[in-house]
């Protein structure tokens, strides 16, 4: 059985003098607390504070990141324990599924997840050992045992990862009783949600008619005219602020931008209410919301985010029998520089408005992001997203986007992550990538060393809070 | 003169330490026996296992690697011996021609073209000194007194090269009778074929209808309705599988593919053979024939190669006066998400179907293909391909597809080659580029070097064999 | 204060031997003297010879790189003295000015502006302290009373510089009469002009067609048809060839091309002339204009450089308030294969045709250009350019176009700056970046240090002086 090695310079660059630099810098950040702006945790959790399922069900059955690897190489979802929508039966003895799991954890090798996953093995639960089919036992009950202890509740470890800031995302129809729960307790964890309205303002979004009708209840408005609308999505967005939200996000399939007249946006909603809008009507309509955020956000500083270019959902047959979020979203080509032109031609210029942009096709990178990001003082860059949520993205991110944007047009790292018990270990990814990027421009002397420790500070900690308001 | 010199340590990394990592692990893999799955070779050479013709002749005229450098650097194609359609004179004087390309040998400077060649005169011809102007005739001589002994017939090359197996490409109406001759010969070098079926599935192909036509004849099916000519295609897959081979290859200008109703399919065929498709038909009726061939697959268990996105002969004069093939095939861009989908929403879920997907664009690596191969039970991704084929773009293809399709979603290497006196260097810098790539993650701790064996051996022999199912 | 260095292992890789490499290399190229065979410098400071103005009129006010950056981050553009289009009052105080640069000095960490304007302070102006708050006020009273000094008029610094050719750019209806003026003048400086045709080949440049009636005026020749209006262009590039021009240069949005009959281009230039063209035909008619202006080139040896994607002025209120080139000019996707086709049918295949291919999209330097310049004798790969003129930018381009179309497809490089003292500075950055480049070829034994040597020596003086016909 092989050592489970978190070696202390990996990821940084092997030569010697580089890593030299590499670790240095490193030093200063490595014990900075978390600041995690954009994220997909339960706040539940951290309301009510219980033990995590097993091992199974807290690493494997949510991640699918995980099962769809395996999946690819032809091990069925069902032996994983992904619950199927109409209840067919699947695999329900988590020690079969972790065993399945650990028997193929080889399809891993290269890729983040089995950074991660050697992170939380080693650094949260203390495995001496790889995982393997040998140890898969010894995993499984090690793990189980643990969470349920004290020092693994979510608020314990949310201490112990050292999480200044957390940010959930919930949909405006939620009630957000968990963060309310949250701030009642008494604990002192800043643990927020933030504005993601896509089943309100996507025409394509499953019941997009009901839910709107239900915006409209429990704001209040008239949601079937279009200036009740807008009030009502105004109106969730203070609540979002109350409860500590200070960033939307949009999740659309491209970048589409709108600035239609007002009879143009009339009908086209009261075709969205009506479910008649054709594929381009729906873009168009999801394309006008983003340029009527923007300009809310102006009014009430909540910091947006476009996170665009997802094919949602391509496999019909997976779809049909597990449903959303089972790892057949497929990136496709996204195009900005046309696409963001209504939205830039109105609020482009705002000094005082904050977009943060995302892609999955890093071709944007070098050829639209960092040019537009290096002239508008309205965007900024957000990090490597997803796919590319990984040491060569990160990599590619840096050196594609720097030298025309720089580095103040970033906002530092977002986890983006449901899998809790792996922050710190995606943190720390990024942190050593940014290390190893700037011990590399020190190297080859195109910055200073002191330059480069106050850069390293500004990515890991100063730059988020600075651009999502954390404060 | 200079020395030609092939460094031990050639494509490795520069750092002492990840060098000599990359030096243990190619010192596992150096010697494995070549398994070649895919390219060009000609089968009557190891029929016939007759001499090979002249240097220029073997390593000039038939390489459009070669002679498109030269050309596109104002060397006439006359000079170099490239014969015209219409037969107007040009060079035959073999050693003139050799003349030229050896003066014109600094063109090829940082290009894998000039890796191989030298390659072949050093460890294959055995020459100490580099070519040059100076020492061309040096090089003409040796050559051709080399290929007149019986060490260099194809056969003794073939032995020589440690070659375990190596599949040709023939279209469904070649009689394979230099492969059957190569059978009946007792010779034991598995050379097999491979079902290549643009001449009686491209609309666009020089005489597709008298191909279908002919092979109606041969197949004994009524080729002029639908059902007939699937049934004659699929009886041109078994006797190719008869004769050794285990996949097919399609070449289309795009991925598109289709699944059309029966009634639609009809139409377009007939259409097809009166020769009235439009672009955009045909390019569906090549698309409906990826899904049909896809479905053939799962049936008989060939595995399915795609080899999308080369403009054939971009240039007019060109192939007016020297016809295909030389040089002037283009990439262009090239998108895979919405193409591929009409097929695997009907056979992306099999696992026991293996579909390796090829690019000659690679923005789509890791916006396209490794999510879709890191999904879809039925995809791999071929290696890099074509201009591709080289030392930086096997560097692209590993860090921008690992990331997310991991090691076990790719296939090894192809040579895909015509120039069979290559095909060792080439598999050599495959090799050495995959012992460097891993090197590099085991410098950085994000692989042990045990595991990096490992996936070495299996990026060099066993991922091959086991995706074209050689055994 | 933090000291400036210029460490003279600037920009090479870290790794001791491949550093020592890269040292060797540049020690044979570093002292060359400077070809800039296009650029936008002001020929009249050649003419005139006239003290520069203060720092922020000469490094501040007229670049936009660097009040680009600053206004992305939020500082207004009239505290940069930007002037603005209706005279609206702006900082005229060149202090001031040049203390709200310092103190942002810190974003252009990263990025090539800092290493060109360091080179500028030190190398140029003699400065030991970096620049920031704390030693604007020194930076900006030495900077300018260095300028009052004869060692800094333009043709003492075009000789310090050891420029051997430097090209401007003017439009067709520019009298050249600084060209003129140098000539007389007896001094010795190789300043040309280059042929810049888009305020009369462009339908949608402002003033297009009484440009076009004045281009008839000062050529005699009818300008109201196609063929008088062919032979004013003509008539202008024999004028401009006897003013030095050795090339002409093209900026489209697209690289469109177009060979269209001679009715249908009569009836093009007829709306175009009248105003009338759609966005699609202004496409068109800039299209055929290349090919004609290849046509010419053919003719009268002027090389014939091509530089599509930019989306002019994106930011139409920016636009509105200071005009052009403020830094609003974003890259977009940009097709090269379909697009020259037109062009390449006619004219590719020529020897005696030079066409210089630039580009923003970098997707295209392995999947399109490479391949394209790598078989058409008439196709030379210009520089990486704008976004890309930067060490990452350089090394991209490098790893993705030698493999395919090797060095001798390339031109060496090109400054493309207005920004005169910074001209040294960027052609150091290409030097050591070619040498970094060669040096890792020559460390991982794909080149011999001699043979690197070569191509240093011609990617830095001879290939730009043959491309452009410099002798």
């Amino acid at each position: 059985m092989s050592e489970l090695i978190l070696h202390p310079d990996r990821l940084f660059p092997a030569e010697e003098s580089v890593r030299g630099i590499a670790r240095r810098l490193y030093a200063e950040v490595k014990d900075l607390p978390i600041v995690s702006p954009h994220g997909h945790t339960d706040p539940s959790w951290f309301a009510d504070n219980q033990p995590f399922d097993s091992a199974a069900d807290l690493l494997i059955k949510p991640d699918h990141y995980v099962f769809r690897m395996l999946y690819s190489l032809g091990v069925p979802l069902e032996s994983l324990g992904v619950p199927t929508v109409d209840g067919t039966e699947v695999e329900t003895d988590g020690r079969k599924i972790w065993q399945t799991f650990a028997k193929h954890y080889t399809a891993f090798r290269g890729t983040p997840s089995r950074m991660w996953l050697d992170h939380v093995f080693k650094d949260v639960f203390g495995f001496e050992k790889a995982l393997s089919a040998a140890t898969a036992d010894d995993y499984y009950d090690g793990i189980n045992a643990a969470l349920q202890t004290p020092e693994f509740l979510p608020r314990a470890l949310f201490d112990r990862f050292k999480i200044e800031w957390l940010a959930t995302t919930e949909s405006p129809l939620n009630d957000l009783r968990h963060h309310q729960k949250i701030r009642e307790s008494g604990w002192k964890g800043n643990v927020i949600t933030a504005y993601r309205p896509d089943p309100v303002v996507d025409p394509d979004f499953e019941g997009f008619a009901s839910n709107v009708a239900y915006l409209g209840k429990i704001t209040g408005e008239d949601t079937s005219n279009w200036e009740g609308y807008l009030a009502a999505l105004r109106n969730r967005r203070e609540y979002f602020k109350a409860h500590g939200a200070t960033s939307t996000d949009h999740g659309h399939p491209t970048a589409v931008t709108a600035d239609l007249s007002r009879p143009e946006i009339e009908t086209l909603f009261a075709k969205a209410l009506a479910g008649k809008c054709s594929a381009a009507e729906a873009e168009l309509f999801r394309g006008q919301i983003l340029t009527e955020m923007a300009g809310m956000s102006l009014e009430d500083g909540l910091v947006m985010q476009i996170h665009p270019g997802s094919f949602r959902n391509h496999n019909p047959k997976l779809f049909a029998r597990y449903g959303r979020d089972k790892g057949a979203d497929i990136p496709s080509q996204t195009e900005y520089v046309n696409a963001l032109k209504p939205l830039l031609d109105k609020y482009g210029n705002e000094p005082n408005l904050t977009i943060i942009l995302f892609t999955l096709d890093e071709t944007v990178y070098s050829r639209e992001l960092a040019p537009l990001a290096g002239h508008y003082p309205a965007l900024k860059l957000g990090p490597s997203w997803w796919f590319h949520d990984s040491p060569e993205g990160m990599r590619r991110f840096r050196e594609q986007v720097t030298e025309t944007a720089g580095f103040y047009n970033t906002v530092g790292f977002n986890d983006d992550t449901r899998a809790f018990l792996s922050i710190p270990a995606r943190h720390d990814v990024a942190r050593r990538m940014d290390c190893g990027f700037l011990a590399k421009l020190v190297s080859e002397h195109r910055l200073q060393e002191d330059e480069a420790r106050e850069v390293a500070i500004d990515l890991t900690y100063n730059l988020v809070k600075q651009a999502y308001k954390l404060d």
